[in-house]
């Protein structure tokens, strides 16, 4: 089991009420959990700037399936990279319009690679590389 | 089917060639398919920056599925905000961590409250937003 | 005199162990110091997602000052915007380029105006609206 | 004098609809001074992804000048990374806080290091490293 450690925090008043505010505006229960999360999420935002390191995170694009051949080009991309690939999901948008999230566990930079690969696809209106976390020692 | 329209673009030289080996790099196959790229990746960002529109999105979150009574809160509040949630989606990471992506249809500042309340359950290590489109008339 | 409080945070110690790390290689003093520090840069994100507040800011613009009448545009822009604008700094680059940063306080949604227009200008390479704050109780 | 090329750029006619839009709501003379900021902002962004690239910047930091040693700090910090220091401007915004706009040339990580550096100072309540460019060969 995970054990917790306590420490305080010296902050100005104000500074103190508009945080209490903050709060309970975002349904946090108490004051550790949200300054839990700030520290969690600073950390995934520093893990992404070194594309050496690994991480988790989701490609999702939005495609227009009736282009010829596109079909068989996201599969091939997709296997050419299936050592970062942890599954992927296919939704059904409108008459036109597919949704793909590819889950990815990976090194970043290769995930950026295969991102851009979709991405220039004929017939790929959108794709982003969402950037989640392995969430190790989190 | 489609209609395919065709204008020209007058730009210096120097920033033309450094277009076409940025086409090389991200493997596009013409500078029309990267020029539509850049405008559709445009309309997107401005779309999300009105929070009263439509949009397409995916909350993905990482969490500890050993932390007490977190699948029941989780599965309460997506249960809240069924109208706009197409699907869910969950991996086993490690031992510990679990990734929970969950497709969303609907308005923008709904689909941030979704988020801002699945990050703020306890046991939650990270939660991300990912904005994308519904793509109408892209 | 500003009143300072103290509060408690109990967290992993893991989680714990890694923020101390993350307190060294950032070079903060503190705990505390790091805390206000991240609390902070939430609330000035958070800010910047209504566009009817107030905030501070600055455009920041990178242009050719040789292109014809770009800088009787730049200035006739800023003149419709003066009430906005607090100062602006113009630094040469090299031959071609100047920098200029130009200071704001007031409506975001106008400051995304005012920076629409200037980056429209031909000649205008980039500009960036950088997001601060009034740092009202904070 | 810079050389003036030409290229025809295919898409279908609801997107050229949706991009005429965008070019009038943008204030934007014509398509291609559209078209050629859209692909200098991917080039601004492309280049801060490499820590290891020049490029230009801004630090914008709000701080409380009543804050003990803090301008003595801000100062020896400064002198420390003079060689990739510009200039600076200093704004009084109320009886509290000032803003300073330091611009910076030199390598990105480098950039990066200021930053932090600035930011963990007591009283320094938000910074932020805008980032623009050099602007060659664009």
């Amino acid at each position: 089991m995970e054990v917790i450690k306590r420490f305080g925090v010296s902050i100005e008043e104000n500074l103190l009420l508009k945080f209490d505010e903050f709060i309970r505006n975002k349904n946090y229960k108490n004051r550790s959990e949200a300054i839990r999360d700030l520290i969690r999420e600073k950390f995934v935002s520093d893990e992404w700037e070194e594309s050496d390191k690994n991480a988790a995170g989701a490609v999702i694009m939005v495609y227009d399936h009736h282009t010829r051949e596109l079909m068989d080009k996201i599969i091939n991309i997709q296997h050419d990279y299936e050592n970062i690939i942890i599954s992927s999901q296919h939704i059904h948008m409108d008459h036109h319009n597919c949704m793909e999230i590819i889950i990815l566990k990976g090194r970043i930079k290769i995930m950026f690679e295969l991102q851009a690969k979709l991405k220039a696809i004929k017939g790929v209106k959108h794709s982003i590389l969402a950037k989640s976390t392995l969430a190790e020692n989190m």
